[in-house]
């Protein structure tokens, strides 16, 4: 779906002759600096030096002995690697720099590639709101609620779980995500590693579910993961195991130290990249080791906390320039990478929408390949908001709208239309208005251009409760995929079968 | 003042060593484009053509006559007047590039220098709004509060009229602004231009308010005027006479054609550039026909009408494109130049926070010298709002954060800090972190940053509520400034005396 659906204004649709594919969007500016160019590569060489002298403590066993087999210090007792930056090199040298990201269809894949802009939800919230409902956690419904809105608006380009499902047991929580994703949605899918039993039979529903052999599905892209590290500088059991997993299946790594300045990364900028560029060059190199050309991009998600409370904050000045920086040290080196945008306020508001807005020109300033986070994301990722999805879902799409270029042809430049108009007329009727009026400017999902009395008629109903309004005719409106059926009658008695002989239970380590 | 004021929040203030000079500030980031460089020439080369062969009504036969003599073709009957690219061309060669506006001290100046990052509050909106006395008219009394918050923002750095005392008859109103502007504030001063004798009465208050003698009120660039063309090619009476009044005193003239594509300009991105640099170029031309090297800035406000309502829309793609054209189109001539954020919202919600955020953005990417309607403007300019202005200073405030650069010291790179920090540790407790925590950080104004259990025990209070409390308390908390009685005294007997001789009725055209 693109653009306006389920307004609450009572205006005729346009004809809708789409002038961006809003599933297959660009970057339309240059990427800006936070640092200078001596800067990035001091703190290059000193999250080189890091690993180097200080080490990374690597809870997982078999990890450390796969820093050590390739001539790394290690020190099973306190769990430390030290890893030089001859090895950092090496995996640098065999890590690829894009990433075809597969969906369904074609239509659907995500190209994460240097230079792409593609959007990713709010996700790992525990809990949901909307302002019909209330808060409340993730359940089933939600996940299905959320995933059938991710597949509705094209400018979300990947699924990401926005809540969990809480009300599914953790050792049969796998079957359900994969089943939901698989059957309602054809954009590519997320898997959480929480230890190789699950990722392993998620690997398989998938293959099963889009109907792929052992060879296709290693072949391309069809899953990803987000690595975070347990910074600083630690690398726990699950995720160490999501990255050998992950690495050995050829399937997407995305390595996300989460560096809030001043808690568990240094309070300054230039620090803070430093502590997240080691962490992800520690989970790349690792992935290399693994196997070399395993698909492994640059991540970062840092932002600063507030020094009173301890909070992570979203939308700050510090959050725009660490993710400039981060964009700054994945050019270094000629990396896509992730980054996220978000909101720390509680409620669907003037704040939390200001917080996502800086989050988002962050990442436009940034050029940041995957931007996770983009829409609905409250209380730093403790609530996912239906409403603030779709308000967001707006900002989204009004960024969208920049790939469309400034036409610059003689028509365009218009002289003629300037020449048909008397001195204090209008426009309205000319020749190049009658043309172009259908599609010449984006028409809006939630924001409503009526007066204030007309506003007021309709009942006075800010953005918020408009997208009540919205995210229900959306889900009213919503048809799964065509071939929903067929993938539920393969993955069906694949997850009975594993259910009935007792699930996979989560690892945490 | 700067950063939080009257929070709702109970932690203690930070020691607040303040980072950033707010009142001055600079672009952070580069220019963007949105037209090709051959774009760019073929706009700028089509306006000419425009100006010369379609030629701009004048509705004033002065500024026609002063046109005529230096060689312009004119048709006095049907006003129009055709500028030929030669008298443009020597226009620009006698125009000012920088512009240093003068507030009651030199802090408050206003460089309007290429890079230069100024911010006017909303202006021009006949009502005004706020959540605890519903929307109304502007009165003397709202026009006072709004100049009030307007002086108690540094970041907010020259004064407008928010909205303007309707409640004083028009022949008298511009004593009454005149009044407040010098005696409770410190910023530089906005004058309307609506007739001669208004211009010049205003001109005469400032030079008593401010205690210049005529050669030094003409040395100086002590207020400024916003000339809104009647587009298409259009020039009414009362703007021409601006424009002369404003040459021959040499005080500020920002040229602003108000070029809403598909409703008073063409609907082309392009075309509308064409227009409004067209139009621009005419009232530069004709202050420098006035006087060689009047101090006149390149404007714009270009956005897209909404094509079913015909309503104005603001931060919409159009906005940002135009936006940064007319940054380019600037730039060509080399001059500083004006644009606008703004909302077409009607209440502070979702909505009108981003698109004010928007535009704010398309501001930065285009590197706006004078962003005008930075904060508080609703419904497209016919409300001011005080909880809107509040949210929009809280963006305005984190955007002049990024004036602070990232620190590359060894200190800021953080080696020592990560090594103080066990893996899986924190950093509360660093050195580094005890050194800089007062100050590390932006602290916000109305962001709650308290997580959702607080943020209800506290009453459930969004943040366009929480704003009604920092407005409240700044206007509780305001000082006009020390000489403010010496001004009175020195203008209100001038005032008293125009006042008793009838006042001075505007000249509509």
């Amino acid at each position: 779906m693109a653009r306006r659906r389920g307004s609450a204004r009572s205006a005729p649709q346009s004809p809708a002759v789409q002038r961006v594919n809003y599933k297959q969007l660009s970057h339309p500016y240059a990427p800006q600096k936070a640092l200078s160019e001596e800067g990035v590569q001091k703190v290059h060489d000193t999250a080189l030096r890091t690993l180097e002298e200080l080490g990374v403590r690597i809870l997982h066993e078999e990890a450390r002995k796969i820093f050590e087999r390739a001539g790394a210090r290690v020190d099973h007792d306190s769990q430390f690697v030290y890893i030089g930056r001859d090895m950092v090199e090496a995996a640098l040298k065999t890590a690829p720099r894009s990433f075809l990201y597969k969906g369904a269809r074609p239509e659907f894949d995500a190209d994460l590639s240097t230079g792409r802009m593609v959007f990713s939800p709010g996700a790992g919230c525990p809990n949901v709101t909307d302002r019909t409902r209330g808060r409340r956690p993730g359940s089933l419904e939600t996940y299905i609620e959320t995933t059938k809105l991710h597949q509705s608006f094209d400018v979300i380009h990947v699924l990401a779980p926005s809540a969990e499902p809480q009300d599914i047991p953790t050792h049969l929580r796998h079957y359900e995500t994969m089943r939901v994703q698989l059957t309602l949605s054809e954009k590519p899918i997320w898997v959480y590693s929480r230890g190789k039993p699950q990722t392993i039979e998620s690997f398989e529903m998938i293959a099963l579910g889009r109907g792929l052999s052992d060879q296709e599905f290693e072949d391309n892209i069809w899953c990803k993961t987000v690595i975070n590290t347990n910074s600083p500088r630690q690398i726990d059991v699950p995720m160490a195991q999501g990255i050998i997993d992950f690495a050995k299946a050829k399937q997407l790594l995305v390595i996300t130290p989460f560096c809030l300045a001043g808690a568990m990364a240094p309070i300054s900028i230039a620090g803070a990249l430093m502590l997240q560029h080691a962490e992800t060059l520690t989970g790349i190199t690792l992935a290399q080791l693994v196997r070399p050309g395993a698909p492994v991009m640059y991540g970062g998600f840092s932002s600063n906390v507030d020094m009173k409370s301890g909070a992570p904050a979203f939308g700050t000045p510090e959050h725009i320039k660490l993710s400039i920086g981060t964009g700054q040290m994945a050019r270094h080196l000629n990396f896509p990478f992730r980054s996220a945008a978000g909101s720390a306020g509680v409620t669907e508001d003037m704040q939390s929408a200001g917080e996502n807005h800086m989050g988002l020109w962050a990442q436009l300033q940034a050029n940041t390949t995957l931007t996770l986070h983009a829409a609905g994301w409250l209380e730093g990722g403790l609530t996912f908001g239906y409403e603030k999805f779709i308000n967001d879902v707006e900002a989204l799409q009004v960024i969208a709208e920049l790939n469309h270029p400034v036409e610059e042809d003689a028509n365009s430049i218009g002289f003629d239309a300037v020449a048909e108009v008397e001195p204090g007329g209008h426009f309205f009727a000319t020749t190049q208005t009658m043309d172009r009026y259908r599609n010449a400017f984006y028409d809006p999902l939630v924001a409503d251009l009526d007066n204030f009395g007309t506003w007021q008629e309709n009942g006075s109903i800010p953005s918020e409760d408009r997208a009540t309004k919205i995210w229900q005719q959306v889900l009213a409106d919503y048809q799964p995929p065509a071939n929903s059926g067929d993938i539920a009658e393969r993955i069906d008695p694949y997850i009975a079968n594993h259910k009935a002989a007792g699930g996979a239970e989560i690892v945490m380590g």
